[in-house]
């Protein structure tokens, strides 16, 4: 087993790269040899070897409510299109949609999915048998409504005494939808739980201003400081949105070594505030990642597209064509995201996970190339991965992605049944 | 000759589409008969047949400048790094950067292209050569130093006594490049003959605060004032990216019924400004159209990317999620576009113009297809495309463009050759 890339473009320089197990064991001009059996060959003329990139916070299943309502207000359209759809929710549905998020990842170059939400087993189960890194986490969401809240405790408590198995690649990490949604007492217990068993813990953060007015109005504290107040922030914290913070919220953050997982796309479209001040973030040390957030949101899961957005929102929001230069913006989407998801992957170095990428450079948007990274941050698309490998497995090989087509139709006959009873 | 489109899905309907000439001559269910020897039969399973895209506003040689300089303040990115290498560009390096051009959009789904850019008869050949639709203009630049002013109108004027040939689908219209750049009389005059000979008058206005806040100390006035002091707003006028204007400069622009060409890329990269106003636009009727600028600013040409793009600036700038929705957007970047450009397409109906895409609806992307609109502006990407027609031509063919490995060849080695020698 294992891979052969023969003849990539890395740094410029041609290169065989060997893959055995999920490692890169060795990189030269050219690797010769006797190869065991069942070693896949890759002629890789024209494509450029490149790190993977890593969705640092998703809720994959929503695949399914891709474009199911548009150009509404946030609050119809969470309580009149997305809530009802996702209610009526099966665990088979949210493997499926799993399944197509994972498709559409493997496409545009993705190999690590940060996601959180609910039905845990039927993650466990796409995680699996989609062959990308997942790092799950359920959702807790028990403080809506008291008896609800209740019930979703206790089945919460009672999945982690018996975790399903996700496969080698996955694993069940720890999260807490929000300040608003989740009870103090679950946001110090799941927090205490990561700090002391070495998982990483997954919240929404200073998405809107309403959490923002809310939190404040509740607890004397922002969100940020709340968070705080329950043990909840460390360097084993990854706070999704992060928009609605002041320079205390920004210095707390900083101190407490959190990850930042920025998420342009769904931000903007949601118009869920200011942009997100990436610059304050920088000056304090904080690790930004990347994320696309779900497909209801976003659309898509490219993160290829979402670098380059996220490099125009800074440029624009604050007038400054300076702001979040090309090598940061891939830092965020790739090596700094394969490192908070423990990935090993994220360089293309004798000993790293084989986690990479192979890009075609012979497509019209990515010639000519006087700066490949420029070129795969703002005309790229993930259209230009010709395959993609993932743990030393290719998941896609010259375009092609085993089984989708199955992936396909499932997701669409379970969409179309879940939008019409809307 | 003529193109069979079988079986594509059309407005949710499966579809043949006849195709003779430049002309859509018959839409059905099933067209059978006895066809011409030469018919292109395209076989449309699983294919969405849609209007193509209109490119309102680029540059499109510029592609041999993709990714030369990033993350610069606009001036030292123009005066050091795009400036020194346009002047050392030859008639050459415009044909094949145009023709690069030519085959990015092609893959992207525009057929029709707005450009304006110097080298005039370069820009025919490639035109000529490219099958695509080019609306040239001779980007005229007199005002900046006077001797090679007057040599640049003694070369404009020349070149328009004696256009050259750039084939039956393009055609030169009138350009005066901007109200720093252009002198009062040479604009006073091109809208002159833009209006009497039914032309079109491509110009740049209001782009950024040092063009506007120049022009209000010159003139008194500010840039769409003094252009209309010119005589040069009308409908027949295209001015590109109208970021920095005030209500009464939309009522102007309104009463003389102009059409903008919205550049949401370029505008957030070089962060030009405030985002352009499209509510303000709307309300007053403007036409407004969707355009990419040239890729050294952009950097990719792909309208499908930018239409989503579009989409979250308005929302996000705006902080309103219900501004700009899907069928705006596309209506500005296809339908809208190919009236103003006078294609006669831009509408899948029998006796339009035969520019028209077939797009993949096997793509991850486009899984599930609750909205096929929605899935083109907000999850598509240019990569969905799998056949472009141009007036009865298939451009690209089951995402095959002939002849573009040439192409890319002579672009790279041009490409090369000019920044090698900055």
């Amino acid at each position: 087993m294992g891979i052969l890339i023969r003849g990539a473009s890395l740094g410029g320089e041609r290169r065989d790269i060997l893959i055995e197990q999920d490692r890169i064991t060795r990189i030269a001009p050219s690797i010769g040899g006797a190869f065991p059996a069942g070693l896949l060959a890759i002629e890789a003329e024209g494509l450029a070897a490149v790190p993977s990139l890593a969705n640092a916070h998703a809720h994959s299943a929503m695949t399914l409510l891709r474009g199911v309502a548009e150009d509404m207000e946030l609050m119809p359209w969470l309580t009149g299109a997305i809530w009802p759809v996702e209610a009526r929710m099966t665990d088979e549905d949210v493997y499926w949609g799993t399944r197509l998020a994972a498709v559409e990842m493997a496409r545009s170059g993705t190999t690590v999915c940060n996601d959180m939400y609910l039905h845990p087993e039927a993650l466990a189960r796409a995680a699996r048998d989609s062959g990308l890194r997942f790092v799950l986490s359920y959702a807790l969401i028990d403080g809506l409504d008291e008896a609800v809240g209740a019930a979703q405790r206790a089945a919460c408590a009672a999945f982690f005494e018996r975790l399903p198995d996700c496969g080698p690649l996955s694993r069940f990490h720890l999260a807490a939808h929000s300040v608003y949604a989740t009870t103090a007492e679950s946001i110090r217990l799941l927090a205490r739980q990561a700090r002391e068993r070495g998982l990483l813990f997954h919240v929404h953060l200073a998405e809107t201003r309403a959490e923002d007015e809310g939190c404040r109005a509740r607890t004397g504290l922002s969100p940020a400081a709340y968070l705080d107040s329950l043990g909840a922030l460390g360097p084993w914290t990854v706070a999704a949105h992060c928009l609605w913070l002041d320079e205390r919220d920004f210095d707390l953050l900083g101190e407490r070594g959190v990850a930042i997982a920025h998420n342009p796309v769904s931000n903007m479209k949601l118009a869920s505030g200011p942009a997100f001040d990436y610059e304050a973030a920088r000056r304090r040390g904080l690790r930004v990642l990347l994320g696309t957030d779900g497909a209801a949101s976003n659309n898509s899961l490219d993160l290829f597209a979402d670098m380059k957005i996220a490099g125009l929102l800074q440029k624009q929001h604050y007038g400054d064509s300076r702001r979040f230069p090309v090598r940061e913006i891939l830092e965020a989407a790739s090596a700094r995201g394969h490192e908070v998801f423990g990935t090993g992957g994220g360089r293309i170095v004798e000993g790293a996970a084989a986690d990479l990428l192979l890009v075609d450079l012979d497509r019209a948007s990515m010639v000519p190339c006087h700066d490949l990274e420029a070129n795969l941050v703002y005309s790229g698309s993930g259209a230009v991965v010709d395959t993609t490998i993932c743990a030393g497995k290719a998941l896609m090989l010259h375009r092609k992605v085993e089984g989708e087509a199955e992936v396909f139709a499932e997701a669409r006959s379970r969409a179309a049944r879940l939008s019409r009873r809307t």
